[in-house]
């Protein structure tokens, strides 16, 4: 449906086709003398058990009023409800109409009602995604699944997010490994878009569907385009399987930004076949052992899973199951990109090519340094 | 033109109308545990003179090159080309048909041209705009004013965008007091989306505009309605004077962001009167005062100023110049609020309320607390 024209050489901006937005990239800006920040990496041996962590097997969790919920003695992915939710179950007392809601042409707010869930990985305190092995990934996957099929039942809810943030400069608040579901009466405003953009472009590209064939899809029609490429021009594939690519994507903000997609067109987790199931734990597993091995650390990001919202709608169809990771390291472990200044009040802005951090992604190997040393 | 309604209660969501976005508002989630990201502020004393530091006077800079320009022995603010720009200018071979463009419905890149600057606040290292007296900062503010003049001459160029960095925190490069100005041969997606938001709201309400009044602007409402509640209800005013105010706008996502913005209708820095310039030196100092004392630290924060584009345009008279303030700290002068996982992915989210946020500021003194203490 398209070709890639040659990338302009010297600063130039870039279209986000899910967002509508444009990234400044600045290739030449990488060498700047950096007398900021450094947070160096934590290197203190982590306990397989940390009796003081309020997520590990058997301990007592913290909550607002203080009353102590013990942890189960798990030994696989545990999840429970957030001690500290972001947004609370409507109560059977409120109705829509009593809610309070302020309106005008400036002034607008709405109540938010919606459930927050955690998801331990692992029992264990040491272990991140990236020193997983694939059958452990995949109950993490399957985790997921099942509280899509269980928080689709809740005819409130109207999107589920799933996301990750890893490692203490993604404020993440504990270090033992987990994600979390912050479920909303609402469709958010990041997937919101991005399906508005999806069916978007497919309406736009209409003309060439058949009652036989799906209607097009932009993520498809992106992720075919980056794969046939012939070889020395796969320039942001970082890996696929059989199921699942992953690309650095040409509209990327974040140093090393990587897109996960399925191949054929998939709108939401729980219909992910087993086989396909195993491809996206498989990818994870390459995805973020070639994320520590970068610069051999645990590398911090923030990750999340785009897919149809939870109830069925008319537009649920233009949804393509895709994973974004956000990673904020850029120079090594310690120095990180800053979107500030000017990515706040400008426009956001990128130091390297999405194809420099496609090909640095590659030749990182798929075994994790800590078990190629041992 | 309209009123404020009560605020819901419990968590919710508000409307942004320069962005048409949304935040969403969770105020029962500050108390949650953190064994997260601590940046304990540097206490370490500052030299007033640093003899590595390459922005001090006098001081030889760094460049790509290796170049070593030397700083002239400056006394008041001090403008030079940055030496490592995130743009640069078009040569004169270059003609805009000759440049690669990459274009299809997902694939869409341009060239960006343009010119970078950094404004020295002062020949001190160890000061920042909260400890400087209005007299200083006046001398920036009238430097942004000279900038902006330059600049417009440049026909090439389509906006300046003035901002600034401060604190480690937030990826400030060097801590010798200083802003950057990136002037680009486009309007950066920020302004151009609160510009066509300007200009929609002008037309929106258009019918109340006479020959002899200024049309409508979102921004002269808003901080009208801000500043006309009674007392007891202006809850998001932090300040004002005769030419300027300082709130927590109702839409605030940082945890203390605040908007400066004119109480009369001015589209440009270069068009402020002197009295009015005075009036923003004025309430820059009381604001980053203010900001300083809330934690007793030297606050972090992206600062950055949103005005008409540089050269003349139909909807240059839409453009309400204004200043947004986004500072990182929630908690205390080592914990932020990090906006990531569900922030990145979903929809961006606060803990504490706008209202909230603006009675603590307004309770804090617009003397500096090195200097109360002295
Ligand atoms: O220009 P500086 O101070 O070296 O760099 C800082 O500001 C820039 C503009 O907001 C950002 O792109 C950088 O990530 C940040 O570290
Ligand atoms: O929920 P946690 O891990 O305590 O908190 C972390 O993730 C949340 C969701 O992205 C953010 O709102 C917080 O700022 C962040 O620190």
């Amino acid at each position: 449906r398209f070709a890639f024209s040659p990338v302009p050489e010297g600063p130039h901006q870039r279209y986000n086709p899910l967002t509508g937005g444009w990234v400044l990239c600045s290739p030449q800006r990488a060498t700047r003398p950096w007398q900021g920040q450094e947070d160096p990496p934590d290197t203190e041996p982590k306990l397989t058990y940390d009796p003081t962590c309020y997520l590990c097997p058997d301990n007592p969790r913290k909550s607002p009023a203080g009353i102590s919920v013990q942890n189960p003695a798990y030994t696989s992915t545990f999840v429970f409800d957030n001690d500290f939710p972001a947004v609370l179950p409507q109560r059977p007392t409120e109705s829509s109409e009593t809610q309070t809601e302020a309106s005008s042409t400036i002034i607008k707010a709405t109540p938010v009602h919606g459930t927050c869930k955690v998801i331990c990985y692992s029992p264990r305190h040491d272990v991140s995604m990236a020193e997983m092995p694939v059958s452990e990934i995949l109950r993490i996957v399957e985790t997921w699944c099942d509280i899509m099929m269980e928080l689709s039942r809740d005819t409130r809810l109207r999107y589920v997010q799933i996301f990750e943030n890893k490692g203490p400069m993604m404020g993440c608040s504990n270090p033992h490994p987990h994600g979390q579901v912050w479920a909303l009466d609402k469709v958010p405003q990041e997937p919101a878009q991005e399906l508005a953009r999806l069916r978007g472009y497919s309406v736009q590209q209409g003309g060439e569907t058949t009652l036989a064939s799906r209607p097009p899809c932009l993520l498809c029609d992106y992720i075919h385009a980056e794969l046939s490429a012939t070889h020395s021009q796969r320039v942001r594939v970082v890996s696929e399987n059989t199921s699942f690519a992953c690309v650095v994507p040409y509209w990327a903000l974040w140093p090393f930004e990587t897109l996960v997609v399925t191949k054929s067109h998939v709108t939401r987790l729980q219909d992910l076949t087993p086989s396909q199931r195993y491809d996206l734990a498989d990818i994870l597993h390459s995805l973020t052992c070639r994320y520590d091995n970068l610069f051999r650390c645990e590398f911090p990001y923030s990750m999340g899973i785009h897919q149809a919202p939870c109830q069925s709608g008319p537009d649920n169809d233009y949804a393509h199951l895709h994973l974004h990771f956000y990673p904020p390291l850029l120079r090594n472990a310690s120095i990180r990109k800053f979107l500030v200044g000017f990515e706040m009040l400008g426009q956001p802005q990128r130091d390297i090519t999405a194809e420099e951090a496609a090909s640095r992604l590659r030749a990182c190997s798929e075994i994790h340094y800590k078990r190629a040393s041992a």
